[in-house]
């Protein structure tokens, strides 16, 4: 069992009903623990509108404590199906003390381990500094009964940093659960550029430390209640990739989805023996990733 | 002119005679210049064979030191041409010591700068181990008349770790030369896998740094003196991408090609406004990165 995923991304849009976002969470993982899946991920904050679009102290009350409603829905699911479920949190840690949670429930409904956003990003309609302390926990993969997941989440998935230390933490499996999407006025072109982009990175996480992927994401539009934006078109694009980056699962850009794939754990020994990068990097010459920049120059005009 | 870089890549064949290659080089830099190109990236050890393909004591004799009969003949087509040219030279730094060192001439046909390769490979048919000793330099780009170049060689495009340095310490552009290819037995699957993850990582270089990247690589077939393998296909497919990862040009997996596309050097600062990665680099929680293997389990089966 151990060295056998049956992996599966849940892929649905969220709005302002919990109860009605989580139910497509359960019918979901239903889903997917019936075409076998032992391993399955949610998007990000998939019980929440994504409330981060503005900036609004109301919003705070979404936040619940891990273990909590949610957490304890899904872990009777979890061990009902028998299945490792992924799913991220809006996780209040203490008074005024918040966090973007991805938690980690085994197969026999208890909490594996928790990881919670080290990589917060903060621009028009995703204004998560104001919400989320940055996690403390570091890069550390969950262990399982079906393995080591190196679990992330959303903008985490821009920094090669994160990967690596998760593949060096001993990860056996990289998951992006994400809500990440289009601004509606942006062209075509410009959005295909976007969405390649965020695809390719990913796929190169993969590449780099020869390990499975696992992302998921949100579909549809979410308005702003503020109006400084003209909301999100969140992008969906949910895939599973193996171990050389190639696609194994896909989903579309506007449909709920469960895709599945099943991940051989052993071949990123037999990569890492063909392609050795852990046996060649420069850790001799890396001090300088502890850094902000390195640059001595005066800044260009 | 100095933020508006007009970029080429010369991808071409290599076989057992010198002058032939360098001539080949001449002419893809002729060609490039005649369309503009200010900025030049050869192939890999473009003047020789893939002497690594095997170990062999006679090779050593092919290497020159820097300056040398290669980056004389260079030079002065760079003051003609008025282009800086990238050119991996295997050099003799001094008695017994070996580098395969990129070396960067400016247009005024001095020499900018060099770049010893630091990821050093070792597998069957690629015995650089052998012949390299690792560079010392560190991951510094070279600045020229037009740029920071952000010049790697081959392997390094494989560690995410090094164009972030190069990126980190001001680089405007990422040059990769390679001498990559497949194995004659493997699968038509296998092939496509590994060719997509070479394209894809450097092409997440480029995403995750916002800044340009040049990809050169030799075509064609080469044997294996020493019999051991059944030689290299190199699998050419040279590329130039923008800064979210986009292609600009490419050329195909087995002809000579000359490839040009004008980099617009003002969008890694407006992409960097707007997906600011390095505002949000977790530096205080990348340790780890200095590390061979931080895993403290015991190892699987």
């Amino acid at each position: 069992m151990k060295n056998e995923i049956k992996a599966a991304v849940v892929q649905h849009g969220c709005q302002g009903d919990y109860q009605k976002n989580l139910e497509q969470s359960i019918d979901g993982i239903n889903k997917a623990t019936e075409r076998g899946a032992n391993l399955v991920l949610l998007p990000e904050l998939h019980t929440l509108p994504y409330f981060c679009i503005c900036e609004d102290g109301r919003y705070f009350d979404l936040a619940e404590p891990i273990p909590g409603t949610t957490t304890e829905a899904l872990a009777i699911l979890a061990r009902d199906r028998q299945t490792v479920i992924v799913a991220s949190v809006f996780e209040k840690r203490a008074r005024g003390i918040y966090h973007n949670t991805a938690v980690v429930l085994d197969r026999d409904g208890s909490i594996a381990g928790t990881y919670r956003k080290m990589h917060i990003p903060d621009d028009p309609g995703y204004y998560e500094k104001y919400y989320f302390t940055p996690g403390d926990q570091g890069f550390v993969p969950v262990s399982t009964s079906i393995g080591r997941l190196g679990v992330l989440v959303c903008w985490d998935q821009w920094f090669p940093e994160a990967a690596r230390l998760m593949a060096l933490a001993g990860a056996e499996v990289l998951l992006f659960s994400s809500a990440i999407g289009w601004e509606p006025g942006d062209n075509k072109q410009e959005k295909a550029r976007q969405l390649d982009a965020w695809i390719t990175i990913q796929k190169a996480h993969a590449i780099a430390n020869h390990l499975p992927v696992l992302v998921s994401n949100r579909i549809g539009h979410e308005t702003d209640p503020a109006g400084n934006t003209d909301g999100t078109d969140f992008w969906g694009s949910s895939f599973i990739a193996g171990p050389q980056g190639e696609l194994l699962a896909t989903a579309g850009t506007d449909k709920a989805a469960v895709i599945n794939a099943d991940l051989d754990i052993e071949k990123t020994e037999t990569l890492r023996r063909s392609w050795p990068y852990f046996r060649d990097r420069r850790i001799d010459h890396y001090h300088g990733l502890l850094e902000r920049f390195l640059d001595t120059t005066s800044p260009p005009d």
